[in-house]
Order: C-alpha cells, then structure tokens, then sequence
C-alpha cells in the first residue's frame, strides 16, 4: 500500500494517485472498465506485466476498494472504482490531442443508450459556459493553508 | 524518458502515463498550472522531493514538451502541459468523492471570467445527456486489433 506516499499533500488528487499512480495501475483499471477483464490472467496476458507486480496492484486494489475478489477469483469492478472512469478518460483524450498515433484515436468512447460519442467537458456552474484549461484556476480552502503553516501570527 | 514503457499498448491513455505517471509527475505539473510554480527551488520545497528526482521529471517534462526552460531558469507551461488540467481535474473530483479529507474539499475549482465552479462531466455528443461512468463504453478502432494481432484468416 502506498497511502503515505504523499502523506504531507492536503489535495483530493494526491489522495487518487496514491492508490492510482503506480506504475500499471491506470492501465489495469482500464482493461477492467473497458475491456470487462475480471481474472489475474487476462490482466497478465493482455497487458504482459510481471505476474509480482500485478498481484501486487490487484491486492492494493481490493484493500483500497476499488475491486472486489470474488469467490470464483474473479476481480469485480467496486463503485469506486468504475468511477475513475472520467479520470481514463481524460488521460486518453489528452494522449489524443498530443501524442495522437498516425492511424487516428485507438478508441472512441460510447454511449450506452444511444451509441453517441462521449467526451469530457468542463464548465462552469455558475455561467453554464464551457471552461478551457487556460480559464480554470485552484481556490484552496483557508483550512488546508492553516494545516499546512499554521494560523499566522496566532 | 519512459517513451517505451507501455510499448505494446495501442492507447491515447497509456501514451500520456507514459509522460506523466511516474511519481510526482502529476503533483509537479498541478504545482505550475494551480499554484504557478516555475521555479526548481519552488517545486522542490512545495514538494519534499529528492532533487534528483526532481530534475529528472523536470527534464523530462522539457523533453515531452510539457515544459519549456526558459533563459533565466524558469520552467513556464506549454500548451501541452496546460492541457493536462482536465486529467488533474478528474482525479480531483474523484478523491474528492472517495477520499475526501473530514474538513472538506481542499480545493474548489474555478471558472476565471464569473468565479463560478468549474467541473468535469461526460456528455454524449448524439443525445446531449449527461453521461455516468456505468453508460460510458469504448469502441476500439478496427486498425488496433489488427496491428495488434495480424488479420485474422489472411
């Protein structure tokens, strides 16, 4: 487990990338989201990680919450985890945007109900406008500043 | 360079892990886009990171065009690097709802123009509804399969 590798961070996405942001993790996410993979060796096969490792990733998996072992082995999807579903999402699209292979995009995301394309967006819930990445800036809470440093002059 | 390190995945998510997921990648890239870092020395402290780790990600990020170095020892955002808010973004909101620190949210998102809440959502471009993890699927393009295992029966 890797929950105080960024132990002096106060930050939602420090907490996500310790349980997410090793090596293989995303991508074994993936193949559970996207391809319906549920056995240790459907991950091993398909992505050819070392068996060590992937067993490794699974059980910080299942103590994290994000799958669940199941009695037949299988490896099921938590709600937690199916939620990291945007964060794919988003690495993909900037992966498509910037390091785009000469084919096209490998993958397109789908609509369940009606096959239409999905795409993230971020907007703006006061507005209702569109945001670009330029347009977007971090408000921190005093409560993480006072953690940090302490009150100031107290 | 880990250029190479998920070399036998088709995919736009893994080619961006490949920049961007070794440890503190993302937490050095949230630092320039959120708290406008440019400095080493700034990075460093924000961080704790060992130093030569930190230069290793740094040229790294130079390398991929993250980054760019500029002459008086500034690391300033590319256009490429900025656009990766949407993934820290993501990852954000989703440690925001599974692993929300008891205070609150550490960070809240904001749209420049209105200072209204920036956040990230799914919608389908056929039937403009919001979509939810659970009713996101991907479609892999047919040339993937076949560079990955040949033209089956030819």
């Amino acid at each position: 487990m890797l929950g105080h590798l960024y132990e002096d961070e106060i930050c939602s996405a420090a907490r996500a990338l310790e349980l997410v942001g090793e090596r293989w993790s995303l991508l074994i996410l993936r193949n559970a989201m996207f391809a319906g993979m549920t056995r240790f060796t459907e991950f091993q096969r398909s992505l050819g990680i070392a068996p060590n490792v992937l067993a490794k990733r699974l059980a910080a998996f299942v103590d994290a919450g994000l799958l669940e072992l199941r009695e037949d082995g299988d490896y099921a999807l938590t709600d937690k985890g199916l939620d990291l579903k945007p964060a794919i999402i988003a690495l993909t699209e900037w992966g498509d945007r910037w390091a785009r292979d000469e084919m096209g995009r490998p993958v397109v995301y789908r609509h369940l109900e009606c096959d239409g394309e999905v795409s993230l967006a971020m907007t703006c819930a006061d507005c209702g406008e569109p945001v670009s990445s330029a347009h977007v800036t971090a408000e921190v809470a005093p409560w993480v500043t006072e953690r940090k440093y302490g009150t100031i002059g107290a």
